[in-house]
């Protein structure tokens, strides 16, 4: 749930006088996302998303992000395109912060994922990958496993209340994840958080990605391994494995998965689910209780962690 | 900040399936309002609003509201319009929840309010009143002067933990004002909770009042006591009786305001003063500090009141 920044009438009829967009016609904040301010913005030409950036996001990662969806609305993947100013300008400012307005994408995310989406998220993402290949910017990922040691630490000191033993397994986990950790896998730009509500459908047909706030330069198969954690878990925990293999056969369909890619999936999930368990582990232990965030369970990872850990082989993911 | 249910994809096609309104393009929770979960709806055939009625607000006191906006609507007045399903009922079912779609009207709310804003208020309030005149559906304002003895007790506990004192200036308040209460006032409809977020412009117009989930039976002149309040304060807590002017001039070129009325303006003003105090105060002793929903200042309303009980008549209001 977010919107952080209320933003005055008059200020928002000022700053989209900078746009060839028309007067604004409504504006409602979205309660939706939460590391930025998000509003629905209808004008006399059409509906946008108007996205106030709030301070979880670097100024300086703006332009990496902004130019990135650019690039991929350029080449046919349906993703916000970012609106210019008329002084040229994509990224611009209101109420002190980092603004821009981008085209609104019709869909809606599925709240129950079937196996019809895992299919099109494969197929969509693996021409997301093709269609990064020529981007010239590149942003490293602090989110891979060069930051998880860092973050461990940073929650160390309550990972026992959430769970006893967690913080040794952990440490212990994180060990062997570090050194067996791939380098050289094929590589580009990742979006890094490709979850369902980043995905927008319509139908069984994907009309949209949005959120490209964590896209990276880094390896394609770790993109995959996010998206074998949070598309194909059933509710109750169990993997679900006609999912895993209809989204990666749409994958390889578009994008060949090298047999290294392959063999390295299983410790690719693995760092994933630790991504994501430290990500929420440290959010659960610094957001104040009476904050406006809805804190995630960072357990629903540890189970995630532990199913990867367990297998032998990418087998495991429906492939042959 | 609201949306409190979560609408599943599935879910909502099927409602929505019940109405002639296409398929749905598009469905995102708004982050406004604290009563009700509300959606900006997007269908092949346009845009509306979803609300799902949570509960704050009682299911059968929503015949009234619904009938009222669609009497409204029907005579000019811009107010969202209750979509029918096709089998002819507006107030239908989703999520185990009371839930309607109704048009979604174009303007956003003044966050800060100029004179104009105010005499065009004046000029729509009195249309409302004489548009409600034959609306023939009754609620009694269960939030009026005798609701407000019960709500006061039920925070007598905490009230001089807010401020020293609080409880027993209340009760002798109370006492003065339910000692003089008029009767038999013009009465009609009223809106009950016309606050700027509730009025939406564009430019200085009023294109539409929404939330008419507290309008009642009662005193019109209680409904303009609400205004004085709501809309003619300054952020420094100063009183702009050029405000004033401008919206009982305006209201009253539409519907005159009688002698009795204008005799008991200070006294109904200080009343509802007295009501979003109470109710702020309830509020404030009885949310839990981690609830999503941000607690509004009851004091505000503490010097509000304290203005009206030190006029000698409606003169203040500039008035002549």
């Amino acid at each position: 749930m977010a919107v952080y920044t209320e933003v005055s009438d008059e200020e928002l009829e000022e700053f989209v006088a900078g746009y060839d967009l028309g007067a604004v016609v409504s504006c409602k904040g979205i309660a939706e996302g939460v590391e930025n301010s998000n509003f629905l913005l209808q004008t006399e030409t059409g509906t946008f998303i108007l996205t106030l950036y709030e301070k979880r996001v670097d100024p300086d990662d703006l332009p990496f992000f902004i130019g990135l969806m650019e690039h991929l609305a350029q080449r046919g993947l349906a993703c916000p395109t970012p609106i210019h100013g008329r002084d040229g300008r994509a990224l611009r400012e209101l109420c002190g912060r980092p603004a821009a307005i981008v085209t609104f994408l019709q869909g809606m995310w599925p709240r129950r994922v079937a196996v019809e989406h895992c299919a099109q998220l494969g197929e969509v993402m693996a021409r997301m990958h093709l269609a990064g290949a020529d981007y010239p910017l590149v942003r490293p990922n602090n989110l891979s496993v060069a930051g998880w040691r860092p973050l461990l630490a940073a929650s160390a000191h309550g990972a026992d209340d959430v769970k006893p033993g967690l913080g040794e397994y952990l440490e212990a986990e994180l060990e062997e994840i570090e050194e067996g950790w791939p380098a050289d896998l094929p590589s580009g730009v990742i979006h890094a958080d490709l979850f369902p509500d980043n995905v927008f459908f319509l139908g069984k047909q994907i009309s949209g990605i949005i959120d490209f706030y964590f896209a990276c330069t880094d390896a394609f198969a770790y993109d995959i391994g996010i998206c074998l954690n949070a598309w194909c878990f059933e509710p109750d925990g169990s993997f679900n494995i006609t999912k895993a293999r209809s989204m990666l056969s749409a994958y390889r369909r578009v994008r060949p998965i090298t047999d290294e890619e392959l063999r390295a999936l299983p410790l690719l999930a693995r760092g994933a689910a630790m991504r994501f368990l430290l990500t929420r582990l440290y959010d659960w232990l610094h957001t104040p209780p009476g904050a406006y965030v809805k804190r995630k369970d960072p357990l629903e990872y540890l189970h995630k962690l532990r199913f990867h850990q367990g297998l032998s082989g990418p087998g495991a993911y429906g492939l042959d």
